[in-house]
């Protein structure tokens, strides 16, 4: 069983910041040429799902690894409170209007862990019910994944209790910030380890695995997020549409 | 009365290239910090209109001037040929759903005046239920602005026929655009004069103005839509909030 306080929460020694950046921008060209191909060929999706505690820096990936991806075709919806109208509901129902169409990348910052995250550590849910969930959650990721050919890349950004002071720090401090503060993720810092061991059961019970993702250095988030998302996309075959189709150009004489 | 072929559709001698590249660059980087300002501040929220010809150059305008905007935040709608269920409604139905929420851009690539464009030209509808539609769109874009704070922004990309056929022809001839290729676009072509029409009449009847923008050179239309979008958000007291703040300081002896 994995085990959150085992693992790093910052960069290995080998890896320069100097070198990362300069991957990291190749990844992320990569992946905006890649998303280009997606959106054309229509026969993938992609869903990427950031889950971390507050202040892990799940703005900041989406920021950086998709800055060279076109507006059309991709998408961030991040989760809130559920309104009257989503709690009236299974927690899955406001979930699912939301994943990607063919073509499409989509990004939820936050997602349907929350329901058994937030919902668990206050007890506002019991084991069983946590239980039943999780598997409501891996039989829906299958659903999308078997049903529309969408790609479900998770990353668990892995932050330390330490490095979350200090940003939930410059977010008083920094007025540029201040937008971000919130009285009450000072509140939730209070049941770190809970925290901890809800992700735990989650990362040792997804059936599409986790990227935990070391993120006290967001430098190396950025990299790492960037990496797997190119390598993934690079392994799909994105080709277009006639593309090698070679007597594509006698249309022309049909058409003028 | 504005009529479109009294309107190049070529930049002017005066400004080169690289120097309209350079200031498009400039123009690019200060939305992405005002999107920021915007997104945080969840005050006014934007909504930019594409209208053109097939192969003015839409997509190319949203990749190029949001550039250096964050994926949060910003939403690409392209407006298809409507559904059986949008068809069973008013034509406005489909649009409201997708108007940017506070804080928000979101941009049409097509719109609400498709339903007196496409309509008009091929006969589906008459003179009056144009006049009849004109009318609403001008209420709805009242709405938008009175009650939601909603800038509105709308761009006529100004094409000429000559260069629309160089760029149909190039999504045959380039195999990396050939999945851009419709042969639809060659037939609708046969309608150029009554589709100048059209947009006359919309850019005559419209209560907020358009931007009309040539485009046969793409980068004279970056550079004219970066520049109205940037001078029109630096326009705005986008300020952050708490920013000026000097007491919020305090906040960390209470909480740590």
């Amino acid at each position: 069983m994995l085990q959150l306080n085992r693992i790093p929460t910052t960069p290995p020694d080998e890896l320069s910041r100097k070198d990362a950046e300069k991957a990291t921008k190749a990844y992320a060209k990569k992946i905006g040429e890649l998303h280009y191909r997606l959106l054309a060929q229509k026969k993938y999706n992609l869903l990427v799902i950031f889950q971390g505690m507050d202040a892990s820096g799940k703005d900041g990936a989406v920021k950086n690894v998709f800055r060279y991806c076109t507006h059309n075709g991709i998408r961030v919806y991040s989760f809130k409170k559920p309104t009257d109208e989503e709690f009236d509901h299974d927690f899955l129902w406001r979930v699912h209007k939301q994943v990607p169409r063919k073509g499409e990348i989509v990004i939820f910052n936050r997602s349907q862990y929350e329901d058994i995250l937030i919902q668990w550590v206050h007890g506002w849910i019991d084991d069983p019910k946590r239980e039943e969930r999780m598997t409501a959650i891996n039989n829906f990721e299958s659903l999308l994944a078997q049903d529309n050919q969408t790609i479900i890349l998770k990353f668990y950004l892995h932050l330390s209790k330490d490095e979350q002071k200090t940003q939930l720090i410059q977010r008083i401090e920094d007025p540029t910030k201040r937008w971000k503060h919130n009285d009450n993720d000072w509140n939730e810092r209070e049941h770190w380890d809970k925290y901890m061991e809800a992700y735990e059961y989650i990362l040792n019970h997804s059936h599409i695995p986790w990227h935990i993702t070391p993120v006290d250095k967001r430098w190396y988030r950025d990299y790492l997020v960037a990496k797997t998302l190119a390598e993934k996309l690079e392994n799909l075959d994105l080709t277009l549409p006639f593309e090698a189709d070679d007597g594509f150009a006698s249309k022309l004489t049909q058409l003028q």
